[in-house]
């Protein structure tokens, strides 16, 4: 077990507590949200989510380690902003636009994870986890393109024209 | 007031109060590297920082409201888990590797947050503000891209060579 593996290791904890806080975090997130579209994209993330969390299962089996979880301040932080904005802001597009900004924060916390872990595991010769890893960050980017996709066909419209209760 | 510029108004805040945190995170990021390619980007988007922070007043000014941070949770647990690391690896390589994970991080923080503001204030209509907070994100990829060149340069291929303590 090099040095190196030691880091991998913290960080692989570290999303996989994430990744497992994200699952649960997503169906409320979508709930929250009035636009069909965005339910749909939330909760078909939350599917992608749960082979996230297998995949990092299997790079901590290629490193001979057991799964384990370490707390993620990251995305406690992250996830608390994103209900303070639901709090703060009633059902409709503006709140929309917001759940979509927190969902977008947590994808690219993921993206600098993942792809910190994917070229560590690389330099390590971990082929078999750098090819796991990759999946899950191709599928964090896509989602992140869904949400762009979102706001920007009828969400940020329709919040720019809402007016303040 | 709409209520779309009161949610921009919440993540300019947010994202402020981030940036300052930011400001004086980034010299103790650069102070625990050994790499000096790693120190001297540090300290160059630790100068950049100090823009970023005039433009977000000058945007706060062109939304003609006084400049205000809010605690924003997400980057305070993306900076303490950037000194844990610290706290856990000793100087060298392995270490550099994961400032550098750490800092990518808090760019990909920043990029979420300036797209998403980016976004809104097109939306409605703020011409000024939307090329002020695009000149920051232009410097926050930058600035990301340039810590993925310092890791597969060298620091991450020493890390791969560095034997456990």
């Amino acid at each position: 077990m090099t040095n190196l593996n030691e880091l991998c290791l913290h960080f692989l904890q570290d999303i996989y507590y994430a990744e497992r806080q994200i699952l649960k975090a997503l169906p409320k997130m979508a709930k929250a949200s009035q636009s069909d579209q965005l339910k749909q994209a939330l909760m078909h993330h939350r599917e992608e989510t749960e082979h996230h969390i297998e995949r990092l299962q299997q790079v901590f089996e290629h490193m001979g380690k057991r799964a384990r979880a370490q707390t993620c301040e990251a995305i406690q932080g992250i996830l608390e902003e994103g209900e303070q904005v639901i709090g703060e802001f009633e059902a409709g597009p503006v709140r929309d636009a917001g759940i979509i900004a927190n969902a977008q924060a947590v994808e690219h916390y993921e993206m600098a994870r993942y792809g910190s872990l994917i070229a560590w595991t690389k330099a390590a010769g971990l082929t078999d986890a750098v090819k796991l890893l990759e999946e899950t960050l191709a599928e964090e980017k896509k989602a992140d393109g869904l949400l762009n996709q979102i706001a920007s066909g009828d969400v940020n419209k329709q919040a720019a024209m809402a007016k303040a209760a």
